[in-house]
């Protein structure tokens, strides 16, 4: 079964289930982003999360297999995508990138943020001004090795 | 006087005289991004920021006055930056993008972050198994209009 | 179903039942090039515009589901499309795109238009020279933010 | 004299005499649109409107004939250009192409919206929950010849 | 039915039958390279000749309607298309293209040759030396208008 | 020096005598579009020929030995050009290419019209409706060899 | 019925045959490689050559109208084949490229070598260190028409 | 020095010396596409090869030295060469790539022609309906290790 | 039947048998990588390696036939890949690709490293601090040859 | 001074005086890879390190200090490099890209091989069957981090 056929029958359970990111936060004790990322196929799961994950959306057992494997990631077809949410991360980092690697040099050093050793979570700050999205990273810095 | 030419003249005086971003927060009363944004020319200052920002590093006051202009955006050059470290936020949007794009439709409905009326800041969490980066965005979030 | 089977849908039972836009415009009260975005799946209804879409081009009312989601969006397949209708508008930013931020900053300031909080509209201007096409975009107004 | 070492040479005189483009419009007696195009070689000036252009600006009479000549087109460098606001209207055109193409048909039939015999006004609509920009555009249409 | 099931449709029925291009021509009183063009779904035909064209191929009458509408135009896949003969044309506009701008600009001012009040014949001229391809483009001068 | 430096020399001199390529034809007994290419450095002249153009510009007679050399061929720089005037012609081969090699073939066999063994005219059409741009191209076809 | 598909069918019937393309060249009186093309659909057969073909591999005549086509040709995908045997001649073309196009000028003034009045040969060379492939091509030059 | 200063000066200083690859060819012992290849710097002489083309075209025996470096190889700027003769070699992969991978495979069986143990000859065929250009390849057949 | 039908068929019935590469290389005594290179279909197998292969794996006999052909090569979709672990190869290459190129033109002179007698080893070195992966490449050094 | 200019000084002091890089490894007791990617500007050494490099190569202390900033990695211009050495590293990728990824998961779970936690050597494998250039890659395995 290709990837985004498992993608699209697991999407289309849950929400014929009504179920959301945030219920199976619960259910799993995992982050809703992580989840996200293990449905469309950009991280595994262990055999037990498979399992839960499949059966809380009542599919059947065997499609939790195809959830521990590692898969070739990239969940976007563009090499600009066109979808306007998507397309403003790649916009700030065209504006503040450059702002962000001199910041992280000057109190890190030589190195990179991790995107393996990461967490990503998302959370609705309510505004009267007009609600705000916060979108927190964390990433183990990794010096560069010297040999 | 081009872009890049005010750039590097700003980066070249405040590592002469050996001043970080943070002291420029200090001074300023602005972000560190921010104001790297502003000496990237990703963003504008006022005239009074920018006099700030040029008498602090020491340098001829009739640089400030391009410091206020409204830049052409867009400080890499490559469509794909090959830049490690500016490359780990692609590959974050390649992995975690539909992800993303999932949670915050099912939490705020349809729509986007902005990343004009945003801010960006990074942190420092240090750790035993190695120091961790933390990126904080928050952007309004904006409804698409009906019509 | 995948996003090009709806909107394929939609247009044949439009095309078979002689309904214009027009007519959809006066019967949902909202502008007909929104309607048009919706059809495309760019845009997401409310459960009770979806129905009225559906029922009016005589389909299944289960079809009005998928148009209440959000879409993944961008209408064009190609970089630079080819159609020469949708190409024009491309060149006109070619010709036009460094002169409009210039006016653009001079009367607002340094900032964008928003492209969600935005509506566009179509006019038939009748001219004995040639009918002209008019086209009337207003977006608001979004200053960067400093923090 | 290269095309853009022109367009510096005018706007530095420009911003040096606090002259506006809205104060261009009323000397020329022609859109400030159009003459900030001129500005940036991307249209051509009769010999009057030149002059009075450059005299306006302060500027050595020979300046002037070079606007009146045929530009090489093309004001941005990029494909998909990073500024952010000018990329809103290549994001419009991904979202609204295909309803603007399925409207204009169906209001006009086979043919396109010129981009030559074509103006484009911008305007401020001052609003108390954010002020506008309003960008009107009119094409003659012209319909696809048979032969 | 998708643009190009109708065409290899149509040309399908045109091979079988054994009819040219040149014979399409005698009976619509149309330029045959046009005809080619509704075949290939780049124009949009009226009803009594997209029927003569389905009637003559010997076609259900039906498929005369999609010959009627505004296709999505552009009937070449590849940036830079690798068949030698259309390669050919794209090389002439490499070798020859800023030669023919100077030229029209020289004799008409500024402005374009519009593709779309464009016609275009082919001719076989006969040569000892090796017959000679013609190929006869006439489109109207647009001047820029000026606003 | 470099080629477009002889370019620039070449057509500085041109407009400064007020010499057209029409007058330029006159004196050479060669098309004009031929000479442009000349001048733009895509076709090669003979000796005399280059030392003709050069003294009626009025400029040195070392510069006619660049002209009579086999340049690097390529006048544009984009992939897709973005002035109007040019773009035309690759929208005419977007729309009319697939039915160009169709008649063609109909009429030639498997081959090519060759853009080497070439000739192009542009000629001005008066026409009351507005005046009308005629190109005309005559290229050898050239059957595929077998072997 | 797709290029690929004629292909694809006429290969395999080659390989079950255990027919190789030397066994074609003797049946056919033309070079394996021409023959290879023809198969590939980048050439096309008279009508007798094509029912050779097809009836020494033993396959319903029928599928002999469609080698006597036109093909659009161009037989690789990608801008820049990875297949390696195929990236060689690239390579082989961006390091000695230029040098070719010196010597041809040289040797022959300014023009092209022809690529359709065309023949290619492949041939083994034995080579006690190790066996060497020979590519040798012949086109027409072709001088540059002046006009 | 720049790599294309020096190719500059080489090929100069051999125009203004009259001085043909082939009297190179004959003074150096080594063919005339390979000393191109050199003085293209897409080759490295030894110390005895490189003063001998110095001295030759009459320059400075210090830039021997920079003939003897080993180049980073590419000698066209441009993914899909614009210049007709270059481009004609693109085209006859296009055509010919398959047929030729075909054909390699069946003759030596998995592997590749080798472009650095490789050689290239031009040569110009007299032929009284027009001269030919012959282009001779030889590159060792490298077949693919197993292990 | 397509390359990648069975390369997913291969893979499919090694998952269900729980064989690793590792048994494989057991098994066939050809290196692990060689043999994934063969299912991936990138390298050819000889007849009884294929056979080997299938039989393990539980497959029919007939399946073999096609691992023993040179097949199209190139296993990456993408020009520059998102997956990440693929992509940390190209980052390599992009920081030290300039540096590999000068140590090895000065330890063997101007040439290459084959990428066809070439073999490759990944290894699991533990280590306290996180296991490392040691990837081992050995290619034959190739010089560049003259004539 | 930009980085390329800071890289051609440290290079042509290096040839200047007879400096390999393996003279240099023994002086700094650092891989001579690393040194050779301090000098591209790819890696950042400590002020003691660098005041070693530039001492050696008898150059002035003040260029040291940019030695030990944290370059814009990225050592190659284009996407697909055209250099044969280099190209071939890339053409590995494409062949046992999906192989390396399929052992790699296998031997080690979902994750990466670390390229900044990394070291690269090069080795000359003296083979009378010529010699052999070997690549030890050695990465940290950062396994992909859940949350």
């Amino acid at each position: 079964m290709s990837t985004s056929a498992i993608t699209e029958k697991l999407l289309t359970a849950k929400k014929a289930k009504g179920i959301t990111f945030a219920d199976l936060e619960k259910i799993l004790g995992r982050d809703e982003v992580w989840i996200a990322a293990v449905i469309y196929r950009q991280a595994s799961a262990s055999q037990e999360e498979a399992s839960k994950i499949v059966s809380t959306l009542g599919l059947e057992p065997e499609l939790a297999e195809s959830l521990t494997e590692s898969p070739l990631k990239g969940s976007l077809e563009q090499t600009i995508p066109t979808d306007p949410l998507i397309y403003r991360f790649y916009e700030i980092m065209q504006v503040y990138g450059m702002p962000i690697k001199a910041i992280i040099h000057e109190k890190f050093g030589d190195g990179i943020m991790s995107a393996i050793d990461f967490t990503l979570d998302i959370e609705k700050e309510e505004d009267p001004k007009g609600d705000r999205v916060k979108v927190i990273m964390s990433g183990k810095f990794l010096p560069y090795k010297k040999w």
